[in-house]
């Protein structure tokens, strides 16, 4: 079965103004495309709480830095929409970024907050990036759900202070981190990975396993937490860890020693690929 | 009658479901209160255009600096509802600060064009809390049509520039300026005007009539149209001048020398009351 693929803004606004119309309810799952497993499960997922499921497939420009990976990040879109077929809840929606961001395009939706930590130190215009996009897409389509993976814990965090902020009329759904069967955590960047590259990678899910059993058993505090998964990295020598940091789940506040659910985040470049990586620690 | 105040967040949710549930449009009317006639003429477009209209009414702290005069501005709840009681269609929507920005809130909506000139040089907070509270209340009312007018005309180009920008999904209409019989802008903060600022304030509109007369008699030159203002505001020596500034209507780019719509843009200060003012000069 053919799926649905819309391209035109003004499409797309029908299209949900008639779902809307006919009483029919819509998840959207924000992707940048270069569809893996990870954002199947979330697929799936967004198909058990509403009607339709708009997947968006947008490389969104506003969220990369110049000297990022923009221009080199895969598109795939025809093998996207092959991933895509087995989902008859489906629409796609492939805008083009001249309809989204149209010359003298001015407003930006920041997170001044949470949004300023962890990944946002490195990549200073991400959250707002995102900030801006999801706005765009939750005004859009008016979706009823708008699901994002927990992999990037930072970002669903960042959303769901937004739409709670700004009252989106949404709920936003965490959908559980999937993982290669080497434990690697999926990410579209993975691609970028050299053989050895992928071998060494298995340290970052080697270190945070090991850090859950000790929590598991017990371990509370964050310097043998933290070290467990740093030990491990560092058996890896391509592996150069940017941050790796344990807290509070909710409100992402740093923790020398856990008392309220907490999460271990990390980010870690293997040569020119950047990957992050968590584990929950739930109490 | 009594027309229905509300003052709780989950009640206005729930009046505006119901009221598109009944397939009635919104109009949204957001004020600080204090209202005036200028108010009361957004009100009056605003039940042409929608059903019912939801007058916001919220001193809303974000768009004021710690030294401005938050604390200051009129609070007059009671005379308002009153005021607008001769319109049925009417909700008036007044929310405590505590339900609008509660413990944690963190997410700013910004322009970073428009929104950082006039204004915005002396107020640099000042559109990034209109932003930030209308991208609330339009996801709150989700508004059909949002008015405001055409006094605060900088604010209404920020408002339409980023209600296309996030694709919010309303109309923005700017209804016209409207002066009092003695030619002064009207604006809640004229109530702090001694009666001697408030004959010098005359000399603002007599300044801006004198360059509308200037421009229909095919003067076309910045120089001269702004001189005009200028020299009128001189003629008032309690008042003092923080912009003048001519330039195209739709971009708010400064113009030399007008060839498109344009439109001149005052800010002045009578002692400690700050007093916008324009004049729109169509081709």
């Amino acid at each position: 079965m053919d799926l649905p693929q819309i391209y035109q803004l003004s499409e797309m606004l029908e299209f949900c103004r008639k779902t809307r119309e006919n009483r029919q309810t819509i998840a959207l799952v924000p992707t940048m495309g270069a569809l893996h497993q990870g954002h199947l499960s979330l697929v799936e997922h967004a198909a058990q709480l509403a009607d339709r499921v708009v997947v968006s497939i947008f490389v969104n420009p506003t969220q990369f830095a110049p000297h990022e990976d923009f221009a080199a990040y895969p598109r795939t879109l025809g093998e996207d929409a092959a991933k895509l077929a087995q989902y008859p809840a489906v629409v796609i929606f492939a805008p083009q970024t001249s309809e989204l961001y149209p010359s003298g395009f001015q407003t930006v939706v920041a997170n001044e907050g949470l949004g300023l930590t962890l990944c946002a130190k490195r990549r200073p215009q991400l959250f707002r990036g995102v900030c801006t996009i999801i706005a765009k897409l939750c005004n859009i389509t008016r979706a009823d759900f708008l699901l994002f993976g927990r992999k990037d814990f930072q970002q669903l965090r960042v959303v769901e202070q937004m739409v709670a902020d700004l009252n989106f009329p949404c709920t936003v759904v965490g959908s559980p981190l999937v993982r290669a069967r080497d434990g690697v955590a999926l990410s579209s960047r993975n691609v970028f990975l050299s053989q050895e590259q992928r071998q060494e990678a298995r340290m970052i899910s080697q270190g945070l396993w090991r850090a859950r059993d000790l929590f598991q058993g017990g371990e509370r505090r964050a310097q043998p937490l933290l070290a467990a998964v740093a030990n491990a990295i560092a058996e890896a020598p391509g592996l150069a860890v940017e941050y790796l940091w344990l807290g509070r789940w909710d409100t992402l506040e740093e923790c020398v020693e856990l008392s309220v659910p907490g999460i271990i985040l990390c980010a870690v470049h293997a040569g020119t690929v950047r990957l992050i990586d968590n584990i929950e620690l739930g109490l």
